[in-house]
């Protein structure tokens, strides 16, 4: 009889530890504790590097191109090259001696890398590899007391993200993602105007990857694709969710002040299914073709809605496999005003906000905010070249902030929250739209710091 | 002992009930099963009535103007105008006088449409009052044996929803709400363009209601705000979630066709605070005055994602208090092109989908692609006005249908469908953003159309 009673406590617990109030619930992501010797590294700062000295890893297309920018910058020493393929480290070379630069070392093949962190000559280890290497090599690298750059996502699961923090809080040691729409001209004069009240209270917030890579994706030729072994495809042919969420989110977040001022709490994601690869693939390849019969698990849009803990929401949206033109959204609703970048870059203001303002006025106000970052290089970095310029303001920022021992504009806890939506809109999907949990990466010192602020 | 055998079983049963899935759940919405007596009213044709006799009930600034149109309607007779207020009716009537009409019968108080619902001389009673009463009244009027017509949202209930299917299935009786958005130009012929293919396989859609309303809402003067005791205002301080989704879920859903060969299966919606009428309010009012510091419920900005039966998602959002220019997006996505209405009409269609055509290209394609409703009553409907036109186009198919014997462009189900999402929207954002089952009102019947068809 004892027993019984006993027996139905514990069947009662047991199934009541799994259910919380029948309507409300939320797929949980626990933020493990500090471990000791590890410290905050929100405002690092480290002495200044006079000269930065920089092995890049990873010279495909993206890579490649780091390496050419890299030619116009002062102040720095391209130490060594790494790939997997000798063609590419070679063809990354050939930038360097083409403008009489000394030649950096070569090393090729699929564990160099970890030769290349192992440097004692290197500041800065620049990682444009695929998605699944990103994190591995920067906490090896930081774990050999070298910062990192890191191409997005930074990680790809919520792991990766502590992983990531925990090794830059151990090490002390400066993780940026290289998250490039940061730096685009919009978004940067939009921030200004942002910050300076121009929106009054920031609502809402909308960004996105929205871009046709079906052609690439589908390519026979994982050579001239840019992806080796179409690491891409392969990658999105396994998961759903929104596997490329930062390009979006980047810039919202720098706008909405995360965890300078205000946190993201949770999130809900719903993904389409896939229908544009099968269709292309059966019209490129026929009906029967390997492309057109397997599966391709990622969803052509992928939608996720962001609640932040000051209230605000953010829209974000992926969509790799539809015919539509290129869009990052990139749209802030605030009490005061609009803009919204795609499909043209347009302001609305009170006392007038229910009309966009005509495009002079826009232009006008364009001149009249632009961030400094534009008025110091945004000329020359136009003449480098890389995305319209944005690539090479990003990369000055970070060698101008490491000869400065400034903070870096983008901190190890940016490249965590950006990227962890990886996981953990894959989550959400595939539990029917559950909302889920978004971590505190800075372990509650989200509110230290009063919005966002660029070193100088 | 054998009690507590029992007992045993109970807890289990009971706890488990309430606790699916530890990682996914949805809130359920029942569908209950069909009474005895009641049939589908699924492409339900009434006997044609050559002279349509119609009572308009609420003749606020939406009634009054419907009057006006149907000033302009052959084939109808204005029966009676029935209003809370006298002055309405009087305005009302002598729209009708002006033209040398049969004046109407005159209904006015609380209770007065009951009256003209058990008229035996109305056929169609066409409802414009606040959003609270349309279902009411619609339940009323179908059960004394008229066809209704209802201003957006038909309910404001999941209950009411059913109520109205209920009450059209039992009376046999048609139930159509008054989305005019159906009816504008690029709707339409977008619309069109969608079901002859030329977007492909549909994927993703998006439809919006923005519109900064905050004068009228926070306006002292509740007479000439339209807002009979500000109800509208009184609705929303009350609620959260989207209160008013139909003008941008109607026309995707008969893009997507909805009960038509799809149905939406569920969504989760995500509200922002809310910060515009308190934001403005301190401006009009004063910090400490009372419309500054009473609560408003409702998030300046919902945004929801709906999934569909076939995998597609629809985006659907809301926001009335945030200054900004007026959108409603109606944007689709689909394996061969796509468009969006707002901010601007632009068309990309395959093989050249990265870019958006020329607006020369558009216009041709406008009236390449122009829907049959256009061509017999576009122009006619814009000299009449109404929204542009799209609000007599509306009522000429209504009429037209009624005339002709035929099933009405829209039915119950498109009602109960569009604006089951005031409620369920609500359920979502005050459970965190959980996913929240959508019924199925046509119980089981929503494949056994293929795909939307006006009839003619």
């Amino acid at each position: 009889m004892k027993h019984l009673i006993l027996l139905v406590l514990a069947i009662v617990f047991s199934v009541g530890a799994f259910c919380q109030s029948p309507n409300s619930k939320q797929i949980e992501n626990p933020e493990p504790p500090r471990e000791k010797g590890q410290k905050s590294v929100l405002q690092l700062a480290v002495d200044p590097i006079s000269t930065v000295r920089i092995g890049f890893i990873g010279l495909g297309g993206r890579g490649r191109d780091a390496v050419r920018r890299y030619t116009f910058m002062e102040g720095v020493e391209i130490k060594a090259l790494c790939d997997l393929k000798q063609e590419a480290v070679k063809n990354a070379q050939n930038l360097l001696t083409n403008k009489k630069i000394t030649p950096a070392a070569e090393y090729i093949g699929h564990d160099a890398w970890k030769e290349v962190c192992e440097r004692d000559d290197i500041d800065l280890i620049y990682i444009c590899t695929d998605w699944l290497s990103h994190t591995p090599i920067a906490v090896y690298a930081m774990k050999h007391g070298k910062h990192v750059a890191i191409e997005v996502p930074a990680a790809t699961t919520v792991a990766e993200c502590w992983d990531l923090v925990n090794t830059a809080e151990k090490t002390q040691r400066h993780c940026m993602m290289l998250e490039n729409t940061c730096y685009d001209f919009f978004e940067l004069s939009t921030l200004n105007m942002a910050q300076q009240g121009l929106f009054g209270e920031l609502v809402h917030g909308e960004g996105a990857y929205i871009h046709d890579l079906r052609q690439g994706l589908l390519s026979k030729n994982v050579v001239t694709n840019g992806y080796n072994s179409n690491w891409r495809m392969e990658y999105n042919a396994i998961h759903d969710g929104n596997p490329y969420p930062t390009h979006g989110l980047g810039p919202i977040c720098q706008v909405m002040n995360i965890h300078r001022g205000d946190k993201m709490n949770y999130l809900v994601s719903v993904s389409s299914n896939q229908f544009g690869l099968t269709a292309l693939a059966k019209e490129k390849y026929g009906e029967d073709s390997p492309q057109a019969t397997r599966e391709y698990k990622l969803g052509d849009m992928n939608t996720t809605i962001i609640k932040t803990e000051k209230g605000r929401t953010i829209m974000i949206q992926h969509d790799v496999t539809s015919p539509r033109p290129y869009s990052r959204l990139h749209t802030i609703s605030g009490t005061k005003g609009f803009f919204q970048k795609y499909p043209s870059e347009l302001i609305a203001l009170e006392p007038n906000a229910h009309n966009f303002m005509k495009k002079e006025q826009i232009d006008s106000l364009m001149v009249q905010y632009q961030h400094p970052f534009i008025k110091e290089i945004g000329e020359y970095a136009k003449k480098v070249g890389g995305h319209g310029g944005m690539d090479f303001i990003m990369d000055y920022r970070l060698i101008y902030c490491l000869r400065n021992g400034l903070p870096l504009d983008q901190d190890v806890y940016d490249a965590a929250e950006w990227s962890c939506l990886v996981e953990l809109t894959e989550q959400s999907v595939s539990n029917g739209g559950m909302p889920v949990k978004i971590p505190d990466f800075t372990r509650g010192d989200w509110n230290k710091l009063g919005g966002l602020k660029f070193a100088e």
